[in-house]
């Protein structure tokens, strides 16, 4: 689940993506829809507590479940 | 669909949202779930050619499609 350093903007921004699910409280998750830096949609979730950055994988099932639970627990 | 500047994270970030459908080609959709500092899901587009930040309405029927169209968009 490494993210490029700087200069992401130019390319894809993930490396590698996390599979299993994140249990953890996310602070925000950022998408990318593909573009002409990368031909990838990439999904980065920033974590609460660490900040850390991980990127998830698109096609996994549980990261559509996190995007839709986000829209849904509108007030 | 003005936002808020820094120190936003101590708040909601979005003051009014868009609730018209933005045609624009989308660079990044950052989605921020409620938290201790804003009870709103918070979702946030950055278009391509402008740089402009845009809060997107949660609720709006497009929006979803929107993510769910990026989600779907993969490779």
């Amino acid at each position: 689940m490494s993210l490029r350093g700087m200069g992401a903007d130019l390319r894809c921004r993930c490396i590698e993506t996390e599979s299993r699910r994140i249990g953890k409280l996310i602070k925000k998750v950022e998408m990318f829809p593909p573009s002409s830096h990368c031909r990838d949609t990439e999904i980065i979730a920033t974590l609460s507590k660490s900040g850390q950055e991980i990127c998830l994988d698109v096609s996994a099932p549980w990261v559509k479940k996190v995007i839709e639970k986000i829209l849904a627990n509108n007030k």
